[in-house]
């Protein structure tokens, strides 16, 4: 099989965010930067610069210029929610296909218009959910997919959460009302909802609830929340996500016969190697003064980083449009709306007073 | 000062769990076996023999015969939930101090009744929660108490859940609607509400929110449940309890500046040395590639285990009374009847469709 050409990315704006997918575009043996635009073009010279871009970068003043460029196969979206409908869009119509930064749209209706026009241009859409790409997540759906070991879920609990500073909780883009409103919501509980999907192979809940009493900033913005999901076979799964806490970032899945537990799901402690702990069929000792087995530590490493192993399966999937004829994966539509309409039921459920809230595809 | 005897214990019925504390009142040093009561005097003979119970101790074919036995101090009650009311007045009355193993009563009116009468009958009343009595659980509490290390607690996740097999599911008293009615929450989710009133200082919550849809058995009795708690000022817990899952005994805490994990808080893995892990001021890496500093074990020690730490401490404050006229301690009673309240406000809440209770002490 003839090795396709690496696909070239175009970077909108200069956000923090993009300098780590920047490197992974970098380190992906697929993919790399062709152009990055800035409403500067001083400001997006400096980025370029600093982070190491090719000297052939094609560097502009515009987000439209980078969307115009006839070298630029695929654009990376890491602009404030706000403002991913209207360039999503745009990109899909100038045939690029969008990876495009989390939370990916303020609601479903408007990830619709983005989806649709994905579709109907025939662009590989996918969200930035890194840790999706990581191989220790493949080897924990072993364990949970394994009828032996996991047996079928009963329950989960996902906590995402990190410290905001005095700055971060003033002026970061996550705690404004008009670019990114969902707050640690579409931030971090973006994280902890794809992880429940994730684990009931992405079955929507039956029904979501959210915590009472969530944390709003002065503008109404969620600092901290939480809800719990349901479905009818009486599975259940919990979520917290908070810009008020300590860093935490874990997944507490139990089976009919063994459990998994993973402290650093989002971003592993480190990025060489990753752990998850598995325990299966615990039993009570003597008396019941002891437990065995203790839970045992799985390592899983990686050559890649796993920002660097989601934009090569997205080049893998832009490569195979562009050489063969191949047709979008609906995959990752498929589990990002999914995502969004969970997200939305929280938000409904927190503006209803609390109220259970139905899910429908 | 002066030693005081040990205390004399009767016990009430040839329960399982009383073979695990009847080793405990041998192995703590200021606690004696000294009778033993049961509907058949054959059952409690061949009991005691098995358990190896002292030679001098009494066997009764009564409960009644303990509770008038003058040398007996103190009674343990493993009875079934519905017989705690009569048989711990009965004590109380007959000026036996309670060790009372949960849930201690079908309700908070219940309970009440039991602790009028140790109250004025002047006997300590104590739970048989035991680990609470843990060396293990003050170092988890050091770590949860420091506003250097855990700052303020944001919220807190605990499960207790084990998986009964199908003689449990049938036949045990825990999943009998005339004996012990409260089912999964009386017996695993009463740890789990014990957990996170000791992780907030014993401060009832605000509010109580059944999870949708626990699972019953014919009979009607919880084989699966949780619930979230709130605070007025926006600390949240949940919680999951269940007897339909591999063994699972987690509290996981996150404060304003770190996180406390334990995986066996119930009954430790290992009987003489119990883990848990803490990290404080965790902060992403350079372009939030990866995370530092990683999460640090705690291994503390223990002598004497769990259960006879409990009698011991009972024991103690029995002693106190006994030798030097102190008044029974409150501190047992009183967290005794809040984790009551909560699980009565779970079991409401379950009851009027998911609605939000308010609990009040």
């Amino acid at each position: 099989m003839a090795e396709s050409l690496p696909v070239r990315f175009g970077i909108l704006g200069c956000a923090n965010i993009a300098r780590k997918v920047s490197r992974a575009i970098a380190l992906a043996p697929n993919a790399l930067i062709s152009a990055i635009g800035s409403r500067s073009i001083e400001k997006a010279t400096a980025y370029a610069k600093e982070n190491g871009y090719p000297s052939t970068t094609k560097i502009y003043g515009s987000y439209e210029a980078v969307l115009d460029d006839p070298e630029v196969d695929a654009v990376y979206v890491p602009l404030p929610t706000s403002l991913h409908v209207k360039w999503a869009v745009l990109a899909a119509q100038k045939k690029k296909h969008v990876l495009l930064e989390k939370p990916v749209a303020l609601n479903v209706k408007e990830l619709d218009v983005i989806l649709e026009e994905c579709e109907s241009n025939g662009v590989q859409y996918m969200d930035a959910t890194m840790w999706m790409h990581h191989p220790r997540t493949a080897k924990m759906k072993e364990f949970l997919s394994d009828s032996h070991r996991f047996g079928h879920l009963k329950s989960v609990h996902s906590t995402f959460a990190y410290l905001g500073d005095t700055e971060f909780l003033k002026n970061d883009i996550r705690v404004k009302a008009d670019l990114d409103a969902l707050g640690a919501l579409g931030d971090a509980g973006w994280y902890s909802i794809r992880a429940i999907l994730w684990i009931t192979d992405y079955e929507l809940p039956k029904t979501v609830t959210a915590l009472r009493d969530p944390e709003l900033n002065e503008a109404g913005v969620i600092l901290s929340c939480g809800a719990s999901l349901s479905w009818k076979d009486g599975r259940i799964a919990t979520f917290y996500c908070s810009f008020l806490t300590n860093m935490a970032m874990d997944i507490v899945a139990s089976g009919s016969k063994g459990n998994l537990r993973v402290h650093d799901f989002v971003i592993p402690f480190q990025e060489n190697v990753a752990p998850f702990y598995t325990v299966e069929d615990s039993r009570f000792g003597e008396l019941a003064t002891a437990i065995h087995p203790v839970p045992s530590e799985q390592q899983v490493g990686t050559d890649l980083p796993q920002e660097a192993l989601m934009v090569k399966e997205f080049s893998n999937l832009v490569g195979s449009i562009k050489g063969k004829g191949s047709k979008p994966d609906k995959k990752w539509p498929t589990i990002s709306r999914k995502t969004q309409l969970v997200v939305d039921a929280v938000k409904a459920s927190i503006e209803k007073g609390f109220e259970t809230v139905e899910v429908i595809y």
